[in-house]
């Protein structure tokens, strides 16, 4: 590095929002901003509500994931049951809510596990990562053309799904990392 | 689940892109669609190049991050470096460009080690990620206006931050725990 930073250089600032857009359901900003050297430029992100993902422990080391296609990428997923958080919502409310309403579950316990940024370059979304324990079926009830298939995983079976490339969901992977260190008692 | 669907229900099909929206840098695409049960709703998404992430080896074990402001949370970030894919550039080339550009090293191996999608629900898109081992200094050139501040952390302490919420950017974190992986000769 020719010149050293320090973290107040890093800081942008807002000048004013000069554009929004809603075309149908994602919120975009537009912002003019200044940067510490007083340089002028544009930032521009999606505005998210933020959203709650569940591991979904059927037994030790057992867990619920559902497939779903994801049309943005043209490509079924596994994931981990996971949604939106409605407004004026807590995500852990997001959390049981999307456990029944996506698998049909209610949990015992739901444990807070932590919480990811997935898209910092563009957006302000932020999603909760819960842990339900102690599920007891109850029949599901899926949004209106949401369409999920579940299925059953060990963890062991999930890791083998990561490392081969075939569960590249960021949530979903960071889920189960934490879930292996959380079963082995090391997190 | 009252009703059991295949693969094939999940599937959706497009009818017609109906908006396209550049209002500055983004890209975003509006598709009219058509579901497995013919109900007709709307997709809309993120269009993006894609990315390369780098995770830089200084030596065994620890590995040069960056800090960065991200505007769209408004908060400082600790991240590995990254940085979005050029038109007809090979995500491996962008690794290499991205390693020079914003911390001044190159690499002896660049290494594939995973893909990921950060953003399935409303994005395309997709992370390439490459563990870049013998590192040579040679001096960097960040673009215009992007601010950094370059610092080493042991895995340990980069697991530590994880495990403290203090990393919390999917990209940064799934490669960790990747790399942790590749250290202890499990991937």
């Amino acid at each position: 590095m020719k010149k050293k930073y320090t973290e107040k250089d890093l800081v942008e600032t807002k000048i004013a929002t000069i554009a929004e857009q809603n075309p149908q359901f994602l919120r975009m900003q537009t912002d003019a901003v200044q940067l510490s050297n007083s340089q002028k430029t544009i930032r521009e992100f999606v505005l998210h509500p933020g959203a709650a993902l569940i591991i979904p422990e059927i037994k030790k080391g057992e867990l619920l994931f559902v497939k779903q296609y994801r049309y943005p990428l043209k490509q079924i997923f596994l994931e981990l049951p996971a949604g939106k958080i409605d407004k004026g919502e807590k995500s852990i409310e997001t959390a049981k809510r999307e456990l029944r309403e996506e698998v049909g579950y209610t949990a015992r316990t739901m444990k807070y596990v932590t919480s990811i940024h997935p898209v910092i370059g563009y957006g302000d979304e932020v999603i909760h990562i819960y842990l339900a324990r102690g599920l007891k079926f109850v029949g599901d009830s899926p949004d209106e053309g949401e369409f999920l298939i579940p299925q059953v995983l060990t963890l062991k079976q999930a890791m083998e799904k990561i490392k081969r490339h075939r569960i590249t969901d960021v949530k979903t992977q960071i889920a189960l990392f934490w879930y292996e260190k959380i079963l082995k008692g090391l997190w």
